[in-house]
């Protein structure tokens, strides 16, 4: 593989609103991105198949999947028999939420630093957000800042001073409908992104999950329509 | 599963002479024990069918093997084409050497989080060791420190106040003889260990590469033959 001037970056793009905004940003700021996704045990595969296309579509360089079965080991509603909630209010102040996955990001983020150090690249992005939804415990700025002075002292070349990783969070103090707005002009296509928990065997977003009314009213904030959800006839 | 009195332990059980001595200082200190082996793209499953019967024997409460395929990403001796290195001078100052696999203990403690979280245990035991062999990043004290406390601030538990983790290194600052040593006393049967990189097809050790070495010069310095070689004919 030849080396491009650009300096390489892993971006996690889960096929959701949010990684698609992640992935436009990284483009724009001049890296040369590799998408990585998982395979985790997801109620569905709609959201890998969003990815891909994403991928695909706006320009990484390349994209894969990775398997990680953390249903092994259980405990969330997002890969149990644990039922999705529907038609919460969002707007009351949450204990951590049934759909957290243990140490999910930890897991995703690390088996990143393991790709970033083979790359040698210096560079991950991550779309975790607090404002919307703050009741993941690693989605938070200090979460953040830890795993990456831990990655540096993990690594071979955070150890030898060649670099320091840098784990970019452009969308952590976004509300919804700024992302919203940020991928727009960027020209993020959302009816190719998928964001429901819990959609029908066609892939249609059940409307109600915590994901799918996040999404609404975002995009009701900024006086449009969903594109997935025209296209989707919902 | 009815809860024990026992405080519950994960310990990472790669099925080698330290982590069977890990496995055996975990027990003695009375902890109901969880083992997680990973299959991880080695180049042999000598090791993870020594894991297998470890636990077992040795009284494990349960036994995982977790697959994550760090293959994937390349870059090292232990899991590509690049060939193990054989007869080494030990003694000498290393750089990081080849059969480092990036990110490895990361992901490794990740995905140990991740189950020590379900079964809400505080506690992961590690085989990592500064002394012997020093040029893995990840094996370092400081290393170690890190990750904790990152993982305070990635759980649910340690969110909540609920519990910290704590990540046991019992053997970080112990000669590989002085492993022995406690592992004798404490009734480890080091025939059932597998510590070499590159075994023969049958399953016999090297005698060549790193880890081979430093077990035989261990066994040496105690004045006893290795008993996995005296089982091997080797």
């Amino acid at each position: 593989m030849e080396h491009s001037p650009k300096p390489r970056a892993i971006v996690l793009l889960s096929g959701g609103l949010d990684s698609a905004t992640l992935l436009a940003i990284a483009l724009s700021e001049g890296y040369e991105v590799y998408a990585l996704s998982f395979r985790y045990g997801q109620r569905h595969e709609g959201e890998l198949n969003a990815a891909q296309r994403l991928a695909k579509t706006m320009g990484a360089r390349e994209h894969r999947i990775f398997s990680v079965d953390l249903r092994a080991f259980g405990g969330s509603a997002l890969t149990d028999d644990i039922s999705v909630p529907k038609g919460r209010d969002l707007t009351a102040n949450h204990a951590i939420p049934p759909t957290y996955v243990p140490a999910r990001n930890t897991v995703f983020l690390s088996i990143a630093l393991a790709w970033a150090e083979t790359l040698d690249a210096a560079d991950i992005f991550i779309g975790v957000n607090v404002l919307d939804y703050s009741g993941y415990p690693d989605c938070r700025p200090e979460y953040i800042e830890a795993f990456q002075r831990m990655a540096d002292l993990a690594t071979k070349a955070g150890v030898e001073g060649r670099r320091k990783t840098q784990i970019h969070t452009p969308l952590i103090h976004l509300h919804k409908s700024e992302i919203i707005q940020k991928g727009l002009a960027l020209g993020v296509d959302y009816s190719r992104t998928v964001s429901c928990y819990d959609p029908s065997p066609q892939g249609e977003p059940c409307g109600e999950c915590d994901a799918c009314q996040l999404r609404q009213s975002a995009f009701a904030k900024l006086g449009l329509q969903d594109p997935a959800r025209i296209e989707s006839g919902k």
